[in-house]
């Protein structure tokens, strides 16, 4: 299966390990999979570096922590030969289970570098102004500037710490940062029905939700019917039951959702709505997490 | 099923409600079941009343609070009719899942009320000195006046803080609690095997592994007899493949377990010993966390 960490991914596994090291584990941080433009973007503009990518571990750790994530399909393919040792993360809880006590911080946040900022204090290791920059791009990315329902007080208060360390504009910076997310043009249909996407496994169907940020519908509404046909592809050879893919616009905070295979009539009653020509229009939706997810969720699972 | 709260179950109830409270939220710390004879000492001691014992929730609430455990058949009977919004524990994750995002605090320390003792720091909240002498009871029962190997240098550090709290010396004060928790002839056969009972599900077997903590292995071995036709008869009831009873020495830190139920060669493989007379040694083993579940887990579970 193919993973594609988003910002909040990359600089979570960064920020935990610089953090982890310095309260003296040994750590790298490492990616299960390239960098989005977004994250490029980030990386390129705080001058830091791309951590490597792997897709499996247990050839070369016996342990691992876990950063944004939990549920072991969205993890390295062999997650079950290793301890889990760490977890950081502000999603749900689900597939994931140990055989020893550990660490495991969750809050309901929009974001996990949120819940890094208050580990940073409370370990007392100061965050570098860099390491900052990268930090408040995530709650930028994850919270579409503070704007998204997933934003918390604590989203907000941890943005203004870090914006102070990094010495940045947050509102000018996002903004750009968000739009060199959004480059839809630049991408192949296969590339952006796999940007950022993510698979769940609901009442025993394969689901796999996709979510593109875009400044205008229309740049994917004019190649809907050859995304339609990489959907179609992917969800044959992967064997997913129901591809959506959820098409933002981060400007104005709306949706439409792209949906291949089934259960439809499940779909259209999660939103209660029709979906037409492949697709359901869902204003207001602009989180995965909180307004796709477990509205799925409760349709889906019995 | 029975559910029998040990001192930290109760202990860490009282305190994390206390805590939100003070917050701003809304809580009841209750009880799964009736204190036994230590916790009963511990809150005579320090003048605090015993939670109310609920078997169920749904009818009162939409959500609860987990302390001490997270595994669903150890919590409330209707569990998977609530919203789990918050968690702090210090035992491995299995068999728990959320819809959404939670709260979720685990570390692998050997009391939840340690975990408890560093969020009141964290969140700025003062230790009544009643309840920091609850807190460190908790402290001393899970780790047996630091002598268990769960114990980390987190417990050692918030019992001392928790013991200046309470102005108490908690070497005189932990042996004379852990004694009162040992009276075994007090107990009929069917609440020995049930006073500190767990229940696991590992690979398709349920398991219920109890733990009694004595001074002389003899109170137990006198009566081994009619404890195993106990065993016997609430295995039947109750559906358990394999009962374990862990008869723990807390003055010299030794075990020996009572075997009923198979499959025994998973259990003679798992401690490298054989069953003898229903009953297998288990020297310096003082942890059903740290020293029988994963040693079973890694055998039953494939």
């Amino acid at each position: 299966m193919v993973i594609h960490p988003d910002t909040d991914a990359i600089v979570a596994a960064k920020a935990y390990s610089y953090l982890q090291n310095k309260l003296g584990y040994d750590t790298e941080a490492v990616a299960l999979g390239e960098p989005n433009p977004e994250t490029q973007f980030v990386l390129n503009y705080f001058e830091e570096t791309t951590p490597r990518v792997i897709s499996e571990a247990a050839s070369e750790v016996d342990s691992v922590m876990l950063v944004d994530h939990n549920e072991f399909q969205q993890s390295v393919s062999d997650i079950e030969k290793l301890t889990v040792t760490h977890v950081v993360d502000h999603h749900r809880i689900a597939n994931f289970n140990t055989t020893a006590p550990l660490f495991y911080r969750a809050e309901p946040v929009g974001c996990t570098s949120t819940i890094l900022t208050k580990m940073f204090d409370e370990n007392k290791v100061e965050i570098p102004a860099q390491l900052a920059g990268l930090m408040l791009s995530a709650i930028i990315s994850d919270t579409l500037l503070l704007k998204s329902p997933t934003t918390t007080d604590d989203d907000k208060i941890a943005l203004k710490t870090l914006a102070e360390i990094a010495d940045i504009d947050f509102d000018k910076y996002g903004i750009e940062m968000l739009k060199a997310g959004t480059n839809t043009d630049a991408k192949s249909d296969q590339e952006l029905i796999g940007s950022d996407a993510k698979s769940f496994e609901l009442g025993g169907k394969n689901v796999r939700i996709d979510q593109i940020n875009v400044v205008d519908f229309d740049d994917i509404l004019k190649r809907k019917a050859d995304i339609l046909k990489a959907m179609a592809t992917e969800a044959d050879s992967e064997r997913y039951d129901l591809f959506l893919v959820l098409v933002t616009n981060v400007l104005n905070s709306d949706s439409k959702m792209i949906v291949y295979g089934g259960p439809k009539d499940a779909v259209e009653s999660a939103f209660n709505k029709k979906i037409t020509d492949d697709m359901i229009d869902l204003p207001g939706v602009v989180s995965r997490k909180k307004q796709v997810v477990p509205q799925l969720t409760d349709v889906m699972v019995k």
